[in-house]
């Protein structure tokens, strides 16, 4: 694309530039995710015309987050922007000890200057407030009163802890020697663009720590749930990254 | 995407991961396709605003469902979660005798699996109930009173034949040898994204046994039409799969 | 995707063989692109919620049509699967003259059989009709009263010549040896979904004279004004494909 | 795609040449995104059903936009198609100082040509007219009264810099040696279309200073409010650009 490519290192990237890395993609992934969906989900002009993007729009937001941040700097940190796929891709022997606590850490702070930040915006808005009664109201996640379609706490846990075992098994296997070369920030991308297409109107969908506990705090009554979105998804990466090596490294 | 790629063996994967890969991927269609169709298809807030995701979003669903999983579990599969598939792959020359049963079967247990979760997490919500006498009702297939449109039995057969039959040629050709290496996973799943693009209205769109037989067992009047949707697709794949050769390989 | 791929022969496909080819993919293009238009663009439930696919789900899918044919035959017949495509790569200088009337004959032929098979489907619905006096009915192109926006004619005509050229300045650009290998067939798709994207209201979008016949045969209206929907996309292909070399090429 | 490759020069593109397809990438960008916006967005049927493409279809279609121009020509130039991207490639070291200029007056240049082809086109509408008091009339960019959902100046500053800063440290990326090869166009081009799935309620989204003033130029009110979407995205670049290297080339 441009005329003067950088050259290739030969050594490893630094933690500092990997941390560097993880910061503004999960930074993007917030903000460009959370931001979508409270700023342009249900838009309608004034002729009664619903413009907004929908579910669908907020969906596809999420997953273009993965997909152009991991193409961006996926070289330099792996692009997991999530606590979750750190701790999936940890327990499948993908990334070494040291490193697991410093990207949960950046991943939660990228995530609140990320809703910070957006927050700012969306308040110059007209009609802009969180109503903490209201489900997804700032983006959260939520179940029971606080699932946008009603959802109770089994259906939100099983979903969750599902989803996100499958979404590390995609990851495992794509980034997996076997698979197509390239293709995997494509491929998990749009695995979390899928996902979203399944559960909006179950928990908004987590599937990922750092974005709803960045946005909880924005929200005294999600900030009381955030603890499954927490929990659930941490327990289906674990699941998945502890398992993928059973089930298909044997050989 | 992560630092520590695993190391590639040299010999091809045994039958059990590849049924393994095989029960993963049928389960992420199935749970994936029917699931955004049931959980989040229609989905209108309390002002009346349709933030659904609708066809359109169902069709990417589908789509992506074989997009993500074929990238993760191509390289160990082929990537096939469809017995009209395996069929097609099978009369094309790409996949030895004694893997088509073993496949078949476990798409179809795959596609249970997939469809009792989806309903563990569906019930939870205020207003689930299957009724058997609505076209589409837990994401099922039909024709006449079953179908979305009201579209007759010969429209729902000739579209599940022609449908089938065409994603067949597509698959053995993105797969063939002078086809650009790694797009395949892509361009398959885009082109189940395109069929239900065109025949969600008509059939609430198969050209999968295993997907239409998974969720109808949840719904009475389903089960009654189910064996249209897998005649019509094996007919299809049979088809292109004999044919491929024939019209493509001859040089 | 698959265990056995197929030998990769060192000739190049026969004539016959490639036409077979534009056939297939012609008709992918009509019956896809125009099946999803006349099936599944303006589809409400019974409870009033509009579910269907939209311009914008039509626009996928005819781009869709593009990138998963081509990618499946593209490399037997470079994948023109539309008469101004043809004229405008000949010109550009990247297929022999023999072969321009035969890719031609078959594209019209394939159209006109995915149209007359798209028919019998649709005419199994309970509402079907092909209205000569409605904009856009079976797919048809139009302008003036039969512009789904009710454009007129110099609008139709410079937004087709403009498009269509632009098209083929894409497609002679990403098949262009400097181009990065493997991302034609995706970029060319895309590229018909973004033209669809702009133009569906003003002509309900040609940029292809075979696609346009082969719905107008079943619509004496809009056989009326057919002349325009291949006039000006073979115009704006010619165009492209003289001036490409004299822009790019000279070095 | 085609048969006959144009052989690849050893040389780099002249000047000219790359000035040509800056032309040519920025004209489709402008015609095609601003083009979607005008004609197709808020398409209602005469039924009252909505079948435009909505906030939705306008981001895919300006995503799009970059995604096919950028694979056919982003070989010759770079693909900027903004004066912002060239300066904040300018300052990520990726393209020489002399250059700089010639490519933003051509984009510059082209964004004009391309807004007066579609007003052209747009005009031949039955009820096609320029409201300057009305928010986003003619794709116009515009912050209080002008902007879509009535966000004020601060919000609009904010989002501009932040998006843009986003998208060049994406491009930066994406076309570093270490990034997976050939895929910069796609996820370049999906950046932008995440930036406008973001943004459109806010300010219409600019993030391309040469985008802003091509329609401005046709609204009077847009004019006097486009010194921001100049500036902004010019900020943003200059941060991005400016600290690529800072961030992520020490080593």
């Amino acid at each position: 694309m441009t005329e003067t490519p950088a050259p290739v290192p030969s050594s490893s990237p630094s933690l500092l530039s990997r941390l560097i890395a993880e910061f503004l993609g999960t930074f993007w992934l917030v903000f460009g995710g959370c931001g979508s969906a409270v700023l342009a989900a249900g838009f309608v002009n004034q002729d009664g015309v619903h413009l907004g993007i929908g579910f669908l729009g907020v969906a596809l937001a999420f997953g273009l987050t993965v997909v152009t941040g991991a193409y961006a700097v996926g070289h330099i940190s792996g692009g997991h922007f999530n606590p979750a796929v750190t701790l999936g891709v940890f327990l499948g022997g993908r990334i070494e000890a040291k490193a697991v606590l410093p990207y949960m850490a950046t991943q939660v702070v990228a995530g609140l200057v990320a809703a910070t930040v957006l927050f700012v915006v969306a308040s110059g808005g007209p009609d802009f407030s969180i109503d903490p009664g209201a489900a997804g109201s700032f983006a959260t996640n939520g179940y029971g009163e606080l699932s946008p379609g009603g959802y109770g706490l089994l259906s939100a846990f099983v979903l969750e802890v599902v989803l996100t075992a499958v979404f590390l098994w995609v990851i495992l296997g794509v980034t997996h020697g076997r698979a197509p070369v390239g293709f995997a920030p494509l491929a998990i991308g749009l695995a979390l663009t899928l996902i979203h297409l399944i559960a909006i109107p179950v928990t908004n969908t987590s599937v990922n720590p750092a974005r709803s506990l960045a946005v909880a705090v924005f929200n005294p009554a999600a900030l009381g749930q955030v603890w499954l979105f927490i929990l659930a998804p941490l327990i289906g990466a674990a699941i998945a990254g502890a398992t993928y090596r059973l089930l298909f490294d044997r050989e």
